[in-house]
């Protein structure tokens, strides 16, 4: 039974017969794939990822699973599509709250159109990508059973300042989530650890000082935890997740010094909430 | 008695009646001070440069040492001017092989103006900036008594590629510069050593990962070094420094993380001198 992601936070959402990724009870979630040339790079990264030895196993974990392509009836009712066929990362968690962060300085590249890149230009500029080297574009923050999760607006979303990025992460690891004084009580056991989730994204980074295979334009970091798995000592405490490859160019040799600036900047903040300066 | 810069690869330059910097044989290069607020903004950086114990001693040898403003007849005949008083950085050099590369794949920044911007973000596209996360705008590399420098035209630089580049980072240390095989020989002891080029912008990279204080926009990063010192062992072999700040702006608590990506992308294409894939 294919239905409606119930924890997706940023993207094109299948809900009044709009087109959007479904999943289902076995842990999949299938993306539709973009008519354009965007649907063939991202079937082209997936496949050139699961196949590319030079992207080493401690690496791959921070990609979806991905289980090929498949022809799927697509959820705004137009028929036989396909779609990607990939892992539902947030089928093991119950009430998992998630950032979605945009990552890099500019989400245009200069293969793109004109006309994308100057569409591209003015929400960097608009949004914190410019200033901040990344932007949150979505997330949901579980508060509690009672008043459920906070999901900011869309709009709200991308007018967020470099205070409201400073705010909503130390939110997001907090008891008291829709305090002004956070307690970010969960800080040290997600954010922080040997396996936290300021390691996981040292160890994303250092891959990104190194690796010429792919420049990631336009990708998403997720951060994925569960409070109440976190209440129950369950692993893993969070997780980091990298999503979106429509716009992916090869590197050609050169790092994705976009990427990294943004992956860098990101790490300065989290490490922040961490140790208060 | 002041003169024109022997060994200046870019910038505006005191030649045919222009206003450029010049130099004493004291050591000291006065660069006019712009007339508009960058002027005013590189003055505030060097005073606070010198002022601020927020910058570690290690990192502080990275800039030119700065003894205040000072009104000099200026280079064009318009009369007194105030100049910085810098270091010459090229004065204990006989024949500096030298390499100035803006960093960052922007050189605009949002608090400019939508002129500057759009100038910028033409010129950043048409070079290496945007692709590279720097673009070489000037060199110079010795090559012999006979023959001398080796000074391509500022268009042949504007122009380089990402594979000119690579060459020209192979050129730079090596005996046989003008040849299309450089051998590379002076790279081991140059780029490489604990006390050498990588070293150094590693430790720069390492800052830029932490400090907040300063967003270096524009500004470059000169690597410089004297063949006839390295193979008579003369220390230092191979020195970085950091020039043209008009463009600074505050860093707000936030990472340069434009300068960042692009030092992280200049520190892979040395390593590649020095680590041929």
């Amino acid at each position: 039974m294919l239905k409606v992601p119930e924890h997706q936070v940023a993207g094109h959402q299948a809900i009044d017969g709009n087109l959007g990724p479904l999943v289902d009870d076995s842990g999949r979630f299938y993306k539709p794939l973009q008519e354009n040339e965007r649907g063939t790079k991202e079937l082209a990264f997936y496949r050139s990822l699961s196949s590319d030895t030079l992207v080493p196993d401690h690496i791959r974990r921070f990609f979806p699973v991905f289980y090929g392509s498949q022809l799927l009836e697509a959820s705004d009712g137009s028929g036989l599509r396909p779609h990607l066929a990939l892992q539902d990362l947030a089928s093991n968690h119950l009430n998992p709250s998630i950032l979605d962060v945009k990552m890099g300085s500019r989400t245009w590249y200069p293969e793109a159109s004109d006309e994308y890149i100057q569409r591209c230009l003015e929400k960097d500029r608009t949004t914190t990508t410019v200033s901040l080297g990344f932007r949150i574009s979505g997330l949901q923050i579980y508060e509690s059973k009672e008043s459920g999760f906070w999901k900011p607006s869309r709009k709200d979303v991308l007018n967020f300042t470099a205070e409201d990025v400073r705010l909503v992460l130390r939110k997001f690891v907090s008891s008291n989530s829709s305090d002004m004084k956070p307690d970010c009580c969960f800080a040290p056991t997600v954010y922080g650890g040997p396996a936290g989730i300021l390691e996981q994204l040292l160890e994303l980074k250092t891959w990104f000082e190194d690796q010429t295979i792919f420049h990631l334009n336009s990708t998403s970091l997720l951060i994925l935890f569960d409070k109440e798995s976190v209440l129950k000592g369950r692993t893993p405490l969070g997780e980091v997740k990298l999503i979106d490859f429509a716009h992916v160019v090869e590197g050609k040799g050169v790092i994705d010094h976009n990427f990294l600036g943004g992956i860098c900047s990101l790490i300065k903040f989290i490490s922040e909430v961490l140790s208060p300066i």
